[in-house]
């Protein structure tokens, strides 16, 4: 299940809205089909496993990170691919919540003579596919909230500067976390002030995240390199109902893909709608990228499952910018608490991944 | 070495003016003497494990964490001592830069005939000594400051509630690195705020650190539990030299010691003569525990040798009290970058220690 687990991982960001899955098929002790969940979500991890299996998949057991799927969508459901191989043993990590699964995948392999065991590696697969039972369960992506900071919590210097707090190897890392998520999002405010380009560089993918960014008024400047790249690598707005025509109209033409989302109570977008909205187009894992206006906000709204704080040790003093902007926190019982989940250095600086 | 090294580490804190030395006699293979530096400085190591290993110690070698010294103090000095114990052979770790040893030690040990090995562990015990080496090399104590902050670098909420932002692992463990500090250092605004009693608790040690607030006019609160208890754990007080009589009469009295330094241009303490006031009287290793304008003093000052930064996974948020105050930073260029050395998880919270 191990095994499996890691398969599906390489699926991470490149899913969706399908979750990651993993497959492994052992008969007689021996690993003799290995799989997991294409580009775009299919084929399924199962399909490549009993196809790398092929006859030797008759009387083996089969390890996969999700309950197999029993729905006919594109293709045959994994159950029928399952019973129809003659795996005699179905080993499952977690089952799928999804309405048109939940346990009817392992009712239709049982129903079959097939043994099933399930619960292996749940607190794992859990974590894994994290993002697919957010959107399924809550009906929005999991968010992944990403801080650069100096050590003492600041994202830039008082002259805006930011270029660069954490070092070459913490960098490529959050590259590889953006390649592992289904978009990257940032508020208006940051797409203004570093023209990012918000794609993953340096490690040889192909793949690349949606790029979402929230503006209520899509007052963002044309001719950058967003708006440029929009027809390369997807990207998303996201913006209020008064947003005016022609700015709609100016990212419609470079390739962009627009999200009308309702105001909340301050006037400023209501997140929990966006995050709704995401998750209504597909998306199951989103990496926020800041700034702290957005991290504040999304903080205050409870809608922040992981939280990676990358700190350097630099120390820029109280002109800095904060990491996070203000929320309203009087009390220390109303502050969110997250638990330590992964601790790292790289390079010279340090990760910890803390989860809600 | 590396047992001499840790048997050294068991005076941190204890033995200042003097440096926290281990020594360990091996004859044929076999340990037969440890010592390290005593409370308050004496006897020394060398003296501990002669007097351990006795006759055994005629042709053994002696490993020492730093030179023996070579003048005579209080006691002969430990050249001599090694000499006439018959040991044949002496490895030391680093050379002594105090003016009455630098290198006279090892010089006695090898005209009576002994052989001398040097720099074994030099990097560790540079470490090691790193509080005296800075006394007498650059006339004040090392400086660690510690700050416990939420994950976006904030020691306090709005409304200045503090307690608890670290877990019960890290603040224990907070305790364990003041007691390897010869003093704990506060800025008024927290001993008035906080009325703190700055101790060593929950670890069964007897011995405490020095305690020192800096309070340019000595407008400290009469009662608080410093001056309460400045009789049965020492309490420096460093204020400017206009500090009312009053003030100074009502400290000494309680017990404390008054130490007068001279302002800075801002018309605060200087605290480069702070430091080396601190270093005349003896410290050679001080832990500074806020709050941010004295942190940001500091840094500003350039008299930061360790960061130690306990992190918990609470957010805060911009309306809390920053870590470090203001720096007047602007370039990323100017701040002050600091090396990670030590990186580990406590309970739920994450300390790392950065160096200068």
């Amino acid at each position: 299940m191990g095994l499996a687990l890691s398969l599906g991982a390489r699926g991470l960001g490149r899913v969706w809205p399908n979750p990651a899955v993993g497959c492994v098929i052992v008969r007689d002790g021996r690993v003799v089909g290995r799989g997991w969940t294409q580009d775009g979500g299919r084929p399924h991890a199962e399909t490549m496993a009993l196809a790398q299996a092929g006859r030797a998949a008759r009387g083996a057991t089969a390890y996969v990170s999700l309950e197999p799927c029993n729905h006919h969508g594109q293709t045959p459901p994994c159950s029928e691919a399952l019973i129809a191989a003659g795996v005699s043993r179905v080993v499952v990590a977690l089952t799928d919540p999804d309405p048109r699964v939940a346990g009817g995948g392992l009712a239709r392999l049982q129903a079959a003579g097939i043994e099933v065991v399930i619960g292996i590696c749940e607190a794992e697969a859990r974590l894994a596919h994290r993002g697919f039972l957010s959107r399924v369960t809550q009906g929005r992506p999991m968010l992944t909230l990403k801080l650069a900071t100096s050590a003492d919590g600041r994202i830039a210097t008082a002259t805006a500067e930011s270029q660069w707090i954490t070092g070459p190897e913490a960098r490529r890392h959050v590259h590889a976390m953006r390649a592992r998520h289904d978009a990257v999002l940032v508020g208006a405010g940051t797409a203004r002030a570093d023209d990012p380009s918000l794609t993953v560089r340096g490690l040889g993918v192909a793949h690349q995240p949606v790029r979402v960014v929230l503006s209520r008024r899509l007052d963002l400047p044309e001719g950058s390199a967003l708006m440029r790249t929009a027809r390369e690598v997807p990207v998303w707005l996201c913006h209020g109902p008064d947003a005016p025509g022609a700015a709609r109209d100016a990212w419609d033409r470079a390739g962009a893909r627009l999200i009308e989302v309702l105001s909340g109570p301050g006037g400023q977008l209501d997140l929990a709608q966006v995050m709704a909205a995401l998750g209504q187009a597909g998306l199951t894992r989103v990496f926020c990228e800041g700034g702290g206006t957005l991290a504040a906000g999304l903080l205050s709204a409870d809608l922040v499952d992981e939280l990676a704080v990358v700190s350097a040790g630099i120390v820029l003093g109280a002109e800095g910018t904060p990491a996070i902007g203000a929320m309203g926190i009087a009390a220390l019982s109303e502050a969110p608490r997250f638990s330590l989940r992964e601790l790292q250095s790289l390079g010279g600086d340090v990760l910890a991944i803390w989860s809600r």
